[in-house]
Parts: C-alpha cells; structure tokens; sequence
C-alpha cells in the first residue's frame, strides 16, 4: 500500500496522552502512514454512537484507508476483536455492536474474527487500542492479509441490532434521539431517504414531547423561524430536530435515547 | 504545487465526525497534503472570534497554505463564499465579514466571489464545509486558479466592520473583549502596536470595572501580583487583561463582548 | 534525519489558536515532518501532570522523535530551557520539574541548558511554545546537534522531585491521586512493577478515605463489581482506583493530590 491512512475513532477524549501513545505505535511501525482522527468524543463506552459515527462517516473515508475503533468497555476480557472490509476499505474494532449500522447498510462486507492469542506479558489488560489495535492495523498498512490475522465468518454472526428501528404507522412516527452534535442538532433515527417522500413539507408537524407542539420542515438552519424548532435533512444522512443558532438540545431539553413522537 | 498544506478553522468542535469528514474529502483528493487545525474551537456561528483567529494566525501560516475557514451560520442560503488570496496564502470563507480583519490589516489581499452554482445533488444543504469547501480547497491545490472557480472583486466589498474599534480619548480609552482564551486571559480590541507608545509603564493604569480599580502593566504573566490583575502585549499582538496562573476572565466576571474603560 | 516527527505537550488547550500556530511555525521550516499531538488537556500550569504524560509516554514514542513540551507558567522570565536527549529521542521543556520523572525513571539521560540569549524583537513573552521552543525544534530536525544550542549539564542539576514518593509501611501505603482521566480512573504515585508482588490479589484491601472501606484488586475494568471500585494495574504504568464504565474521580470524589492510604 503507498499511501496508508489510517482512521481513529475513540472515546478516549483528547485530554489524556492515550490517543497520543496509540499514534507513537502507529508512526514508530509505518512512518510514511498519514492519521485521520475521526472522533474522540464519543461519550465513554457508547457503542451506539460511535456505531453511528462510523457508519455516516464511511462513505467518505479515503480509499485504502484502515481504521481503529476503539469504544471498548470490554477491553481485556474474552470479547473478539472483528475485521470489515467493504471494497478499498478496512476497519477494527471489538465485536461489541460497533460494528453492527455499517452492516445494515452494507451487506456486502466481509468479517473476520482476529486471533489475539499473542503472548500476553508485552499487552497490558485495559489498553487495547495501543498495544493490540495499532500493531494489527500497522500490519495490514504493511501488508499482512486478513486470514492471515483470522477467520472469516458469516457477518450477520457479528450484527447486534441494539439500535431500535423507529416505529413507524400510518399517521406518526415514534422516533429516538441518537446523537446530540456540537450546535445541539438532535439526530433522529430516521433515514433522511426513507421519510424524504413522506415528509409533509408545505406545514408544521407535530411533535408530541412535553415542552413543544409543532416543528416546521425546512432545508437549512437559516430557515428556522426564531425560538421554533425545525426539522431537516441533516449531513450524516439522518432527519434531525434543531435550531437556528441556538442550542436546540438545550431548548427542548432533549438528549440520546430521549423517544418522540412525529404526528402528522 | 509540490507541498500542499490545508489549514482548518471551523465552529464545528471535536466531539462530532464532522472535521474528520472534511479531512476525509481532503485526503481522498490530495493524499499528499498536509493538514493544520488551527481552531476547531471557535464558538458556535461566532464569526468575529473567527476573524480575530484568522488574522492573529496569519503570519505564521505556511506559504502556499490553503484555508477552510468555516463559520458559517448562513449555510445552505444564498450567501457567498469568498476567496481571498495574499501573497501565496489562499482562505475560502463565507462572505459573513469572516475575512473582515484580515482586510483590514492587509488591504493588499485579493478577493473572488465563487460561483457555487453546482448540481445540487451531491451537496447537502447543512454542511458546506465537507460538500462545498473541501472540493473547492482540493481544486486549488491540484492547481485550479481562483478565475476558473469565481470572479474577482473588489476587497471593500466583502469588508464588514463588526469589530467595533475602540473609543480612544485623551485621558481614557473604552475597549471590548474580542476572546477569552484557554487560560482565562481576556484580549482586548487593542492593537499592541498602537497602545505600546501611550501604555505608562510605571504604574498601574485604573480600570473602569465593577469589580477592579487597578492593572499593572507587565510583560510577562509571572510578574503579575498576587490577586491583581496585569495588562500586557499578548502573543496575538492585542492587549490582554491577565491573572498569574489563574483566570481573568473568572476573577473578573468577563466575557466576549464586554466593555471595559481604561483611564490613565 | 529522514523522516522527522515533532511530538506536542502543552496545557494549551484546543479551542485557541496557539497550537495550530506552533504546527504552522514547524512546518514552515519543516515541510516534511509529522507532528504527534501527545496531549494538549494538560491542566493550565500542572507541572507534575504534565510530567507524568511525558514519561509514561516516552517508551512508545518513535525513534528520533523531537518533543515540545512547553507547560511554561515562568514563561518569559529567566527560566532555562532544557533539552533532554536518550538514544535517539530529544525533548525540550523550561526547567520547572517537567523532566523530572523521566530522568528519575532513565538516569542515563543527558540533559543541555539550551542558551537562548537571541535577539529580543521577534520574540513574544508570553508565547514561547511559538517564538522559542519551535525555531528550536526546527533547527534539530535540520541537523543542528545540542551543542550548538547550549552547554551540556550534569541531568541532576535539573532534577526536582516534586512528586512525593509514596510513603510504604508493613502493613500500608499512604498514597496520592496523580492524575484522573477522562474515563474518572484515578492514577495513583504506585509504579505497577513495586507494587506488583505485594498486591494481596485474592481479597479486597482497605481503603482508607471517607467514602469506601473496600477496593477489589482486578486485571481489567469489566471485572469490578457493580457499584464497587477496584484498583488495578493501568496501561501507564501505574496503579489505577477505577470503577466499571462509571467515573470512579466522580464517585468517590477524588481529584489530582488527594491522598488516600491503602491497607493490607
């Protein structure tokens, strides 16, 4: 591989030198290699959220780019280490879920399970990411294969279907919270391409949630009337509730996991 | 362009995948490209922070760098996006007065308006800074000239004065807050250069503040006293208002936007 | 040097743009360099946490890495700067303590007082991380040796042990909170390897603090009994009082200096 780019998804917060210590690995085995951090504020230990950033971010990774997926309350325990690979692509990650929107999305990947009986006294039991992630990613950056690393096994083995589709009738949509960003924009679980045609988009939906009655379809922050709630298509692909230039996870004291109701 | 160096300066935080996805594109189009945050800290849709950030940082930027400067509460509106070139240093903007102190400061910089009349398909209408600017960044550095992306214009057009200057008189002077840092200083809208011949450097100067009488000038944060609070040229050629290890800002109860009276 | 990478150690935080402009100062000299953000949530002036980062850092750090840690509160003063070089590795930092740990963990260190009596105008004084410790930088990658910068120094003539050592009795050990990190595990003053064939690991010690009696020795954080809190043997090196995906600094009200007495 010429040009190896590696991508870094944590919820190691950046305060701490752990995110530092796993690039030294990184560099001191592939020098020429370039890092790509892609989150590290996924809140501490939700899987569910950095499956989401994951499976959002994917189609813009770089081609050839391998990633590190490190949100990993297990760590040191018997849990799996996983392998996808979908085209040009490669990620790591533990087999705890992580891994599971991008297999929705694409069922076209493949999955190998990682053989991590290495001997033990060189890894320490709370920090994966540094001594066990970016040595196997720096092998694959040098050209190691994965059956070299595992086994592959059926994918749907490794779908954990912990995030709950929307429930969806005739006349309202129960939805959740899935992501609160840095503006306070509350990212639904709804695909923006699935709702796109039944969105009512000429008035105000309802919005049954103690502290609001309608919120106006719109196709930019800017459009949302001052102190109203708007709905949109967002970046990452889903519909999102929000605000124009105001925090609306804040306004309507929303938060992950928080349900509501669309009646239309 | 042999060495490539993209910088970034957004409101868009850390937590999210956003920036990632920004570099994502970068380095999918130039993947020998280097890539400099300068600040993804700015806060939300506060485009004069951004400003002050932008101009401060200028002259250390590499030659040849290429800006995303994306603060940009407008987005997805009719709003423009503008280039603005000095010298080898290129930065594409929202035209919101974003580039505002830079053309003050050097008014020697050229400007183009970009024709953004894309296919709108491939662009979501919420985050330019990965749709919009990352392609047209790419472009530039790839070779594409400003005159094939847009149209030159003149730079007063695109000059907004949001910064409010400071009433300088006789014997006082009113300032603003333009950025809270990090450690709590407070820089003022002062021109370093400007103050430095009129700052009486032998005594303390009166501070007309709720909660303060006297700053003493200093030139380095060590020689401040005890509890008290200094005025000096800070690094980003501004005056600052400072405490010796420990916040200003919170000693004083200031905050972007305030006002504060010197008197000599 | 072929391929140089600068690593960062600061207490600069993320939201200014200091950070982005000691990057665009290194890679205006140094073009080719990769720069390794080893942590920059150092706490503003913590000395001893900063030191902590550095050296239980170092060992994974790249060959030929040159650092710059620069947690400065003497900044612009008559404080020294220091370079400390091992093998192949150098890092520069004012002499405050910031190496102590590493030359009390590697006494084969060497250690120079950098002479920086250069021309005084182009230099700020109160950013030197920009002004001073990145032209210094710079100039080894290119090939300058620590001669040409300063007069080499016996390395305990910099030594300040400002980390008190833990105190061990037969039947305790009185010991302090060094750093929490962002997951709230509190890293205590106890190397690992000392500690290691003392650790009574089949029954809970003692803690003696106001709100626990009981901690469970463990090998990994998904081991620790709900709502308990174990002490465990940390990827830094050290011992670490954590709970399982709680915040055990948040739980039990711990904070870097707090001392707490284990017994057996």
């Amino acid at each position: 591989m010429y040009n190896p780019i590696f991508f870094l998804l944590t919820d190691f917060g950046l305060q701490d030198p752990y995110v530092g210590q796993m690039k030294a690995i990184l560099w001191s085995q592939v020098p020429e290699a370039k890092i790509l951090d892609l989150s590290h504020g996924v809140r501490p230990h939700n899987v569910l959220q950095a499956a989401f950033f994951l499976a959002s971010s994917w189609p813009y990774l770089p081609s050839e780019s391998i990633g590190l997926a490190v949100i990993d309350p297990g760590v040191g325990t018997s849990r799996s280490i996983l392998l996808l690979r979908r085209g040009e692509k490669t990620v790591l990650a533990p087999d705890n879920g992580l891994l599971s929107l991008l297999l929705n999305s694409w069922p076209d990947c493949r999955v190998w399970s990682i053989n991590t009986s290495t001997p033990e006294k060189e890894i320490s039991s709370t920090f994966h990411g540094r001594d066990v992630f970016a040595p196997l990613a720096s092998g694959l950056a040098q050209g190691v294969g994965p059956d070299q690393l595992g086994t592959e096994i059926e994918p749907a083995k490794s779908r954990v279907s912990f995030w709950t589709p929307p429930s969806l009738q005739a006349d309202r949509v129960q939805a959740a919270v899935v992501h609160v960003d840095h503006f306070g924009n509350c990212v639904l679980n709804l695909e923006a391409e699935l709702w796109g045609g039944r969105l009512p988009a000429d008035k105000p939906i309802d919005l049954l949630h103690p502290r609001l009655q309608a919120v106006y379809p719109v196709s930019t922050y800017a459009q949302i009337p001052d102190a109203q709630v708007g709905i949109l298509a967002g970046s990452q692909g889903y519909l999102e509730l929000a605000c124009n230039q105001r925090s609306c996870a804040r306004d309507m004291g929303l938060d992950i996991g928080d349900q509501c109701i669309l009646k239309f």
